[in-house]
């Protein structure tokens, strides 16, 4: 570990601003971003990515879903690289911090390493993760997901996932240059470790007075599709008691929903997505879509407050006695992770040696992160940094630059701590 | 007025049936309609009933709004057509009897009295009225409401409406071959009285065991549209009680609207479109529009019942204190209508006279018809035939070949039995 080693702060703020500046901002004055997986602006992002990278000296490999792995060669040819990931894509008003500091923190760090000559003992790697949003292609965190556990996402099935336009993933990764020859599997393409900075998108650390969180799980989260069926009608003829609505009924297990979560204090219940099949003003809606997404800290809480909201759901329809039914069907899932205490220690050690013990937390994520599929096949953990007001997914995500920038130097400390131990033959 | 003199049951039937198979259908086995205005499918039938009505040998007039004037000259050159008019332009997943009867019933009778040679004092004429519906460019009833009352349906204010994929009314017209040169305006292009045979679209008639309604008034509504505004955030980390979620009070309002109405008794109150900013399942939405149907037998009615309404509103918001707000807008009304007596008394007449007093009843519209407009302007009333089940806006809509044809026959014998006493001096 070489102790005076810093990151350029100035260097990775500018780059992250302008870089947002040119791919996918929301008009002027909002500093949003839409820079959805796969679109124009993320081609454009990526193909900047890739050169620098290169020029660094690193080698770029692209794998079947689109990851970037720019990797900067170790001496030591018999371990795998080190691996600091996170995304570059956003949700459709999105911030310029969430996935995207992670990035330009592994970049700031590879810059880092070359003008400083560092030679290390692993090979030392930025990964771009495609789709962590899944705002364009359902599935949130895909392509970690598959390089990770191609059991539950299987590369097939991510593929074939279409966007609201009906466009292919495959397609997507196609067009846009980056369906790659490299498996995206970890048993082929594998990592030594995996360490993401990221924004915390929630309020606590600003809360506690804290500039480093030391992430030691994430969440576990279930997705539900629900859809209500009733029986269309005229607005005008049909008499209230006599109507089979299925938007009032959707509206009461909305409710229901946040109703629910509140009450229990289980976790986290949110309906995002609505859809009506009626287009007519005149016309009561004979079906209603909307997802619910449930996250707890552990898998079990989620299974309790999915139970608790079904029920609440069963006592609406009984109530309601107006012939409007409702199905469900699970469509995505990331079970809870613990990280590896490797990793967490390594991500504690370098943060207190840096800003001291009243400026450190553990803590867990309750966003969901590529690092929480990597944790379930190489030792990982995350750093957190402070999130302005807990606000993520919105154009006023805000993290200060010297937040940033702590961030990026507690990223290049743990990625050369943890190569020193694997030369120290520890890990 | 000759009373042996018949409409022809088959021929109506059959033509409605097959220009509904062929433009328009929804895929068997629905018998559902989607002939959305200025649509592809509503030019071809609009093309075939110009070429039908000329075969008869009626002058086709195309006013500015696309409404056609098929006019059967009469003996008395001073007198303005008596009016049978409806609308072929259907819901997106609407039935075959909607508007399209009516229209239909008017080409009968002009095939009738073609082929029979009867000759009128007035000139009689079928009247096919454009975006009945509203559900292709927001607004219904809005070409009779141009041509009934410019003050408050201008012109170029419908013209300048688009359609989803931001199509100007105007274009679209344009495009079809529909955009005339007459005067969208009854002072310029007038009518001696207006009748219209339409399905009840309600579950009156079916219920009372009567054949024919002797339609004597339309209820007012108005159309309010509703935007809900909260703060978008991250569906895992925003802590429940800090949410400002729109949906989740939108959910609430929608609820409020559908009880307010039960509780009230007052009329009817709906909401049928719906719609997110959101489209991501992982954020909490910022914003929700939606629009309110309010129905009621007088004006009155309508706003005391959105008054109840916004008052219910402004105890959700009080309660919720979430600090999600909501913004109303009034986008659209229809006046309550009284119809002409000399109008109903005739179909009163001709209708007791076809199927005797078992069979018939005074009753009111709950939905919105081009006659409200008319009445304005011109002696107006209406012909209702029961709906199976009250079933409208929905492809499982129904009405009898028997119930069609019999409002067909009180169309002809009420236009010859007006005409009659037009020739007598007495209208």
């Amino acid at each position: 570990m070489s102790p005076t080693l810093r990151i350029n702060a100035e260097r990775l703020n500018s780059t992250l601003q302008s870089t947002c500046t040119q791919w996918g901002a929301l008009s002027a004055p909002s500093t949003g971003m839409c820079r959805l997986t796969l679109s124009k602006e993320d081609k454009e992002t990526r193909d900047w990515l890739v050169d620098e990278c290169k020029a660094l000296g690193c080698q770029v490999k692209i794998d079947q879903m689109g990851n970037i792995f720019a990797i900067r060669a170790g001496s030591a040819k018999d371990r795998l690289p080190i691996g600091m990931g996170s995304h570059m894509d956003t949700q459709p008003a999105g911030g310029r911090y969430d996935g995207i500091l992670g990035v330009q923190a592994a970049l700031e760090v590879l810059r880092t390493l070359h003008e400083n000559k560092i030679e290390t003992n692993c090979p030392i790697a930025l990964i771009d993760w495609t789709n962590e949003e899944g705002a364009r292609f359902p599935g949130a965190m895909m392509a970690s997901g598959v390089w990770s556990t191609k059991s539950s996402t299987p590369l097939e099935a991510c593929w074939a996932t279409q966007d609201k336009e009906g466009t292919l993933m495959k397609d997507a990764l196609q067009e846009i240059g980056y369906l790659g020859d490299t498996s995206c599997d970890y048993k082929e393409n594998g990592l030594e470790c995996h360490f993401e900075l990221h924004i915390e998108q929630g309020p606590l650390l600003e809360k506690e007075g804290k500039a480093v969180g030391v992430v030691t799980a994430v969440q576990g989260m279930k997705w539900y599709a629900i859809r209500v069926d009733g029986v269309e009608g005229h607005s005008g003829t049909t008499p209230m008691p006599e109507r089979s609505d299925a938007l009032v009924t959707a509206s009461r297990l909305i409710t229901a929903v946040r109703d629910t979560a509140l009450k229990t204090g289980l976790g986290f219940a949110t309906v995002g997505v609505i859809n009506s099949d009626t287009a007519s003003q005149a016309t009561i809606p004979a079906g209603v879509d909307f997802i619910i997404d449930i996250r707890c800290s552990t898998d079990e809480f989620v299974d309790q407050l999915a139970t608790r909201i079904l029920k609440a759901f069963d006592s609406i329809i009984e109530e309601e006695k107006n012939g409007t039914t409702y199905k469900i069907k699970r469509t995505w899932g990331l079970p809870e992770s613990k990280f590896h205490p490797r990793c967490i220690d390594t991500v504690r050690e370098v943060a207190l040696q840096e800003v001291g013990e009243d400026q450190v937390m553990d803590m867990r994520s309750n966003a969901g992160h590529d690092s929480a599929w990597t944790s379930r096949v190489c030792p990982t953990s995350m750093i957190f940094v402070p999130s302005k007001d807990g606000i993520s997914h919105n154009p006023n995500e805000y993290t200060s630059p010297e937040h940033c920038a702590l961030g990026a130097q507690i990223m290049l400390q743990s990625v050369l701590s943890y190569d020193e131990r694997v030369g120290k033959g520890e890990y």
